[in-house]
């Protein structure tokens, strides 16, 4: 049997959950859904089936130390540490190249760091027929991409379009992807049935990674191989490397890509929005963290986990966070506003708040 | 022409700002309507007049090294301080004992140390006005309400019904004391006229308030001239002075009592929603106080005084109150629900919150 790892993508940036989220600590480092990091949780998932030793973690030079300490167990040559970030192509072809290394004929899947998996046995039992798809009994190996079967209209994914399943096995082939869609496209994707939502998640066996990218990033392909002969190129070759997406520049591209369509629980928490969505609610569909006292409250949020009483009474459809040095109040449903005050503190140059 | 003294009660408590109010720092320690307390407005708006030499302040021992530090002005023997509560009558005949005993002659004006009045010199015409109305060049001395005449159906404050006008003085007769009306009654009073809001302060000459004392509070009116001979007796007398409030136990019995129709901008600042409505609003209505970020907001007041930046987005109706150790989410109209968090944290026997 191929030896099994597991690559988690913990490079990633954002201010969509500030102000508990910052520049020095980005969404997989926030505790969302479980009294652990998002980072900590995507670990724990998959750690029962490979172990720690086949188990890298991709992040970037400034969130390294905090993801050792997440991660303690994480042996320190499985930490790959980017000298500046170049989007998932890149850092996918580079653990596809150090893995390839230790193990030729490994089968690898690639999570998000800042992902939520309500039902992370379910998870485990999708990951378990990817990984056996990613390298079938009989014919080529492959790439399999997670899809999630939508249970609503949503306008924050992208999608995949499945099209012919393939006999005798789980997967089918994609007929193509698509873009984030607008309401009544999504409501029509639901409808028809056949798309899934694209997760970021998928599964392969080294060979069909590096062949595709021999053939669709032939450059990139060349480098990774350099770097992991001389590691002591890191910092001069990495931010060499084509900056593209690994959907953009391999999956929309390469022959023989398939998907799996799965049906477990699963939100990319993309917004406060989804943070109260995913979250245990109390009768009246509140989350209250941390010192919260609510009283007279609906379908709020309150974060207060910052060491601070937070009183909220009479209120509904509220998202409360407090910081150390922060405090934002927003209405659900319009958690993308965060963006307009991080817009803001950046004009204003007030760089220590962001 | 008599000389002319002004008492301060400084005394008071409560919760109705929580969490800015504390039992250790009442509402008259609040910066309202200025970047001044309460407290230090009342003072400026009459030390002009007066002089601090002239000028008493009476509060409660646990507030008294905060009234001195707020009013630095202030001679240490014109602070009187209470051994314990007891009511407002007990107050004003210890402060007027003291007067006395220093002028016989002495007019004095008695006023909360809590309110905020928009425009002082407006103020200050009326109060030249009760002070002459106090000690008229013929008859009697007199105490004189300042009664406001109503702008709205106001139910928070209690109303004084004017009786007949006195020939050739700008006072009234008092016809009755009415307790804070409902709706319906507040409309038919601000309909019919003739009345108005009872604002707690009242002007009277000494001989006025001491005669009144003798006749309706005889026991108060002993023991505090048996104060102002020993006042080495202070803790072991007051606290068995009567508890009882000046309206019950002297305004609404004496005779002689009259009122001024008066009409300068006064708010007693009852809660969060008077706080927002006295202060000065941007053009979409909102207070921002501190290091508020306001976007898309409107109508909401913001107290970001406590070094935090306190960012507001997309809501309307909203009061938030930051401070060090405790924060506050309530909508417009509904401040009168401050009340709920603090018994809740009285259950709770979280006192270091209250």
């Amino acid at each position: 049997m191929s030896e099994r790892y597991v690559v988690i993508m913990a490079g990633g940036s954002g201010t969509r959950f500030w102000p508990a989220s910052r520049k020095k600590q980005p969404k997989q480092f926030l505790s969302i859904g479980a009294d652990r990091s998002l980072l900590r949780q995507t670990a724990e998932r998959v750690v029962e089936m490979v172990g720690w030793d086949h188990l890298l973690v991709v992040t970037a030079e400034v969130h390294a130390r905090h993801a050792q300490l997440e991660l303690a167990e994480l042996p320190e040559e499985n930490l790959l540490i980017e000298p500046e970030g170049r989007n998932t192509a890149p850092c996918i072809a580079w653990a596809t190249a150090v893995i390839h290394r230790r193990a030729a004929d490994a089968v690898v899947a690639v999570l998000p760091a800042d992902h939520f998996i309500a039902d992370p046995a379910a998870f485990r039992a999708h990951l378990e027929t990817a990984l056996a798809e990613a390298r079938p009994a009989e014919g080529a190996p492959r790439i399999v991409l997670l899809g999630l079967v939508p249970t609503r209209p949503e306008t924050g994914y992208g999608y995949i379009q499945a099209g012919e399943p393939i006999e005798a096995h789980e997967v089918r082939q994609v007929a193509r992807f698509v873009e984030k869609p607008d309401r009544e496209t999504a409501e029509r994707y639901l409808a028809e049935g056949g798309y899934l939502w694209n997760s970021g998640m998928f599964i392969f066996h080294v060979d069909a990674m590096r062949t595709a990218l021999a053939e669709h990033l032939p450059e990139l392909a060349t480098k990774v191989d350099e770097l992991v002969e001389s590691p002591r190129k890191l910092k001069a070759l990495y931010p060499e490397l084509p900056s593209v997406s690994i959907d953009y520049g391999v999956m929309e591209k390469a022959a023989g890509v398939v998907v799996l369509p799965s049906n477990f629980p699963w939100s990319d928490v993309g917004s406060w929005d989804a943070a109260h969505e995913i979250q245990r609610k109390d009768a009246a569909g509140n989350v209250a963290l941390g010192d919260a006292l609510l009283i007279d409250a609906k379908n709020v949020l309150v974060d207060a986990r910052a060491g601070r009483l937070v009183a909220v009474v009479g209120v509904e459809e509220l998202v409360v966070v407090d910081t150390v040095d922060a405090l934002l109040v927003i209405p659900r449903g319009r958690a993308q506003a965060v963006k307009a005050v991080v817009d803001h503190l950046r004009d204003q140059e007030r760089d220590e708040l962001i």
